[in-house]
């Protein structure tokens, strides 16, 4: 069975890998049809589409079913670990993004669940090979590693201020101006705060329009905390990349990848073993 | 009375203290509970819930009143000095937590003061550990407080804006396009300089339209400003000041961070080992 | 005619400085009665107010430009230069807080004038004593003007966008969804991209909606560069107030402010004369 | 034909260059003309002038086409390379400023063509003498390039999040609230994320507010992800790379900004003078 195993190699280089050129074919191939198949779920959500190709696109979703469903047989029949593909954050999306369209004979609302196959299009990384940059740019992901306690606490600031504010308006402006409840009093302080402004619902009193007021200044001004916070972090990760070493004499605490010597005083960094 | 003591002492570490399993688990408990009092002075504002449920909700909400009341005694009790706690910010704030529950048996709008509790989620901090990380990132503190005054100018600055814009649209739409007053000129400025744009009150007139032109784009620009102020002392705050170093001639005690050499008399800031 | 002498130059310290008990309350009161002056101004405004208090309020309004008048004479007599003092901006001012009350008794409409008095509130800066404080803060300014021209391109390219995406939407939508005319697009633009987004304008055709997508996240994007310039300059700016001068050896370009040998290699900075 | 010669050289020193007073005054007017004929689109758009001063207008428009036209034709003539400027970028858009004033004769649509006259305008960058300026600022371009990858991948995130936010509204809310098709939901996540909050789609449905409240406020942190990442790149080409400097002894030439020593073999980078 040398041939056999020969003809898996290649596929599993096709399908796997992106470095010959058959590969890069095959994943760009694939994202084609994949942002196809996520367009014809789009039009077939128009009323006017539906009504006059219902037919067609439920033949052509088909079509798009069978071809992953095609693609997840071979990658497990090419994996050379299959149950290990199976259970990989790549396989449970290639498995999801067949699941909705067998349910849809069922259910005709699942095949809105058909649009995760939008995750598939993070292949799309792959084939921009955008993924060296990605791993390289290690230092986007420590600066919101390294800002992840102040955002949470910012949030959690963001929740206590919409709560109170949304309570005090639903006091203040009551059930007759549209503040029914205070959840919907939250929903507007959210709506406020964020400067998205609906206005679906507004104060119309005059106490209501005073608090709306501060919550909008304060919305404005506060995102100011996110930002500085992000960019601080971000422009501290960018300047690492560095070796962390206090300098045993002056105590300068980062060094260049490659130094031996401190860069300030001159000495050695490490002492030498005789 | 021995015996007695020790069971406050332990009372007083599990209910003061959080370094401790006890400790800890009282805590996240009464985390909870406040979080599931918040929950249902929520659910009773909203109409459906409130026919339906108004008397189950009630007990519960006197339940809880009756816990916190409970709880309070119970760290009145066993703090080793019971004035100093009822006088801290602590204090006052599950004091506060108790008395609207006690006035919703005459006012029966009083209820909606019950929202203060998330107050108490102050507590989350300890629980999270956030605590010592609030303490550890002075530095975020240091950077509001380094822009205060910066903040105070700009926010006179809006200040002033908003009051000259708001009776400008006032003179020039006036009450029949919705300008009724000029705090409503104001309120309209407030709404459109920080980009909510609710959209309640919009100008009509050619007039009204490039002075509002006018005000969103300055409303877009100036946000620069605070993000900027807040920003820049971050990043220096995170940078750190000046070395701390005595000049071994001189004896100038503070240097540029990356200074080798005295920027006073020239010498060498640390001895070169050979 | 000494003691008369005396007299005015009290007077004078009294108005025009603050570093006098005296001064400071002045000032203080001063900025009160304006404050006043502008709440009345705003009160009658309000409709209800006017109804029923429009005697009263103008009473106060003559009393408040009686004052002001009594105070610009008193200004012009203890002056030691009284021209020099009415054509300053500060003089210029003064007298526009007076004029509007005048003309009000023959043109109603002249009174709304009276909110120029809110630029009188600059005196503000010299009782919260930030005046020292902006001239120290010299670096807010250095930001901005360092970013003149970089803000101008941005303000230019603003203008040509919205201009295009304003005409744009006026051939694609046409009168019937509101694009009455051009202007009237460019206004939907100004709106649409500070992400004000009133609502009283929007789009219905399917292109239309999707040319606004592009304005929306256009200027969802490019408020970076605004921000961005401003906090690279300031954070330039506040490392600033350092020397500018190239070390003659080692040609590092700046240094402390009080730096005789370069901090880098040692050298002085400044040949001597011998 | 010498004189002649001698007539075209004048003729191109004024027309295509701006260091002579003929040559700047001539690019003035030009604007001035374009800004006028640009005026005139503007103002044929309203309904009241169109009306009243069709025809006035309509002549005018045929003056600012036969104008431009004549200058066109005035450049290939005195230019020493006709043909290389007729397909210069300034060429193609001089002629793009023509064409729709003639087509207009034919197709009445076709004069709000016109507007991309408004290109023209970028000759402003010459008349301000902004050029040297934006060939200086070179780091503002080094910025959007060095972060051109990273917008890359927010505007990748971004689409995917509107598209499955869009989608999750369309079965969320349905047709009866607005959410007609999943690209109609996509165009209100698109509304909702970027803040701008037309609120002419608004949920109605309580899961919907919650999910809404989610995209508000993703869209009101994330946008501190592309400021960020501008005012990091920025303040990065500003602050400069690393100094070039060979080391005396290793010769190693690119330093730390700061370096007084060689980090790989200790020695002093610059010779101290005694």
């Amino acid at each position: 069975m040398n041939g056999n195993n020969t003809w898996r190699d290649r596929l599993y280089v096709i399908i796997f890998q992106t470095d010959t050129v058959a590969g890069r074919r095959f994943d760009k191939t694939l994202l084609l049809i994949i942002l196809a198949s996520l367009v014809i779920v789009i039009l077939d959500s128009i009323d006017e589409v539906h009504q006059n190709y219902a037919n067609v696109l439920a033949y052509i979703e088909w079509g798009f079913t069978i071809i992953f469903l095609g693609e997840y047989l071979l990658r497990l029949y090419c994996s050379p670990k299959p149950l290990r593909y199976a259970f990989s954050f790549y396989g449970l999306v290639d498995l999801l993004a067949i699941v909705p369209g067998i349910l849809a004979l069922y259910y005709s609302d699942a095949q809105y669940l058909l649009i995760i196959r939008v995750i598939r299009m993070l292949r799309i990384f792959r084939v921009l090979k955008l993924g060296p940059y990605l791993k390289q740019a290690h230092y986007l992901l420590d600066a919101l590693r390294g800002s992840k306690q102040k955002i949470l606490v910012f949030l959690l600031s963001v929740c206590t201020l919409v709560t109170v504010f949304g309570t005090l308006m639903y006091v203040v402006e009551g059930p007759e101006h549209g503040f029914t409840s205070i959840p919907k009093g939250i929903y507007w302080a959210i709506v406020t705060l964020t400067t998205v402004g609906y206005g679906d619902i507004v104060p119309r009193t005059v106490l209501g329009q005073v608090i709306s007021s501060l919550v909008m200044i304060t919305g404005y001004s506060i995102i100011a905390v996110p930002t500085g916070i992000f960019t601080a972090e971000l422009a501290t990760a960018m300047r690492g990349g560095q070796q962390q070493h206090d300098c045993p004499v002056c105590k300068k605490s980062s060094h260049e990848q490659e130094a031996s010597f401190c860069s300030r005083c001159g000495n050695a960094l490490f002492r030498k073993m005789e």
